[in-house]
């Protein structure tokens, strides 16, 4: 067995519960590699993967017997296997905040299920801490997003357009890593005080500021990075902002170590801010992995710490309604002492 | 109110539900035209819709006073405020198939709802009849895809590669609707025996089969469609495949009309496959709308009967492992006599 699935047979052990029904997707690529749809059955002695002929080649061709997965196609199971499956649990956890209404009501009645369990995002909450391998993934995806940052720099010009950009991008994704990890925000002009601006036809001027945000999948990781630039000579009030955000960006980085509290990072970005009469409108933050936004998330209401192996994002931003927006975003590890910038 | 606000309103009186809380992004668009974060809330006298400032600003330039829907941003909502937007309510609906359980749970508590009640897909159900403008939509999305497989023809010619082929698709998409509907598929050669493929590199050569999936969105909607083509002569194999999948695919067509039973339809193209030694491994079609997926699902597993002004994609396919596979699709309206391929 692996030893994330190690991690979770004790960690269900040490929870008191017999069994477990993982479905979320992202969960069970985390424990298992596989990208497909399915859901995973942790039995009081089995690993149990279901899912249906459209993944059963795929999935047999991606395990292992190291893995100790049995798969089952849906299709073969009978009324008295889904009774079996968990036929000596007491109780079986599931995970809340991914289960339907229909499909709880459903596994109950399927598995004669006794005791079904709330399991409060235990995994979830394993996935904050990476391991070795993954962290090596990020930073990959990390390495790949910086050359691609070099890539599109001379297309920075007057006469480019968003959509060109991030088109630019897209492609050099697709052909050196898995794709992009989220729609690619390349914002010029007004149009870079919206946080979550989509790529428009607008052509750059001579005189501008552009904010694009940008992250690829490398080994199912992600990578998340944005920078704003200017073409010609910014206005003083540009220049303030920028540096204001600039100086809150390092800052936080700066403090980033095991054990720093993620509501004082945010606060003192918050109260930076305020005190020069701007505010941060979206969390300081966010931990990536497989997913690109996971726990945890920097935010002032967050009172929680950071840990040794926590990948995540310092993304200090400003935006000024029909006027323009600067952020500045990067993906960092966080260590004993530190951060390392990935 | 819209017509289909109001539409749903009079359902939940003829079901003696006094309220409902919609979560379902996509029935949310359905009824709202909204495409954000949000919850929508249909209380004994209000339509209310929940959202976050990254929406805000949107959702209300979006909606009209003739939508009458008030607009809260959740940061907003106070405790009394919950408990007071379903206080005269007996009951009210939810849907069990989108919620999650933890979701579920928190509702009751937040809105102290007495009686929440399964809607077993009430709006989905609905979705599956297209009125005008939605049948207009699909149209135009339906005539863009024709123009973007005129625009790709010269290209299919050995030389070209899967990639290239499906990276043209989506450019045209991009440019003139609202992107692809679906990640498109470029097949050849054996790549073209599976039936979801994923682009290669793999170049077209002089005597090559290849099977092109593709759709784009426009308005919101979404079009679905396949063909497959040769470089050079089919051998006797493919031809007799081709005309078998082309047969099955116009009889399917031929039979589309108000009152046809779906199992019927489904059974009359497996059993033709059967006879000349093939099987039909998907499902023989699907409803097209806001999603590329959608009831009906086309299987001689579901029991039901065609309605006018449902659309629908005949998508007949063979597939013959290590070697290759023919699919041809097209999206159709319901009528009342007949299909009209749209």
């Amino acid at each position: 067995m692996n030893a994330k699935m190690q991690w979770l047979r004790n960690k269900l052990s040490s929870m008191n519960l017999q069994g477990m029904i993982v479905s979320n997707p992202v969960n069970i690529q985390y424990l298992t590699n596989l990208q497909a749809e399915g859901i995973l059955l942790l039995t009081r002695k089995d690993n149990i993967y279901i899912t249906d002929g459209r993944y059963t080649e795929y999935v047999n061709k991606t395990l292992t017997i190291f893995d100790e997965i049995t798969v089952y196609d849906v299709k073969d199971i009978s009324l008295d296997d889904y009774e079996n499956f968990f036929l000596f649990c007491e109780n079986v956890g599931f995970e809340e905040n991914y289960l339907t209404y229909a499909k709880y009501k459903e596994y109950i009645r399927k598995f004669k299920i006794n005791s079904f369990v709330e399991t409060e995002e235990i995994i979830e909450k394993q996935r904050v801490i990476k391991d070795e391998e993954e962290i090596k993934s990020i930073k990959q995806a990390c390495q790949i997003t910086k050359n691609c940052f070099e890539y599109i720099k001379p297309y920075i010009k007057p006469g480019s357009t968003e959509k060109q950009v991030a088109r630019l991008i897209d492609d050099y994704y697709c052909k050196n890593a898995e794709g992009p990890s989220f729609a690619t925000i390349v914002a010029s002009g007004e149009n870079s005080s919206k946080p979550h601006a989509v790529p428009t036809d607008r052509e750059f001027t001579n005189q501008d500021i552009i904010t694009i945000d940008m992250g690829c999948v490398y080994n199912g990781y992600c990578s998340d990075m944005t920078r704003t630039f200017f073409i010609g000579e910014p206005t003083e009030k540009q220049k303030k902002v920028y540096n204001l955000v600039q100086k809150n960006h390092t800052q936080t980085i700066d403090a980033i170590k095991e054990g720093a509290n993620i509501k004082q990072l945010a606060k003192m970005v918050e109260n930076d801010f305020k005190l020069n009469g701007y505010n941060l409108i979206h969390s300081l933050g966010h931990g990536v992995g497989l997913q690109i936004h996971e726990k945890p998330y920097l935010s002032s209401r967050v009172d929680a710490t950071l840990r040794e192996n926590m990948v995540i994002t310092v993304e200090p931003g400003i935006y000024i309604p029909g006027e323009f927006g600067v952020r500045i975003e990067d993906t960092v590890l966080v260590e004993k002492g530190g951060a390392q910038i990935l």
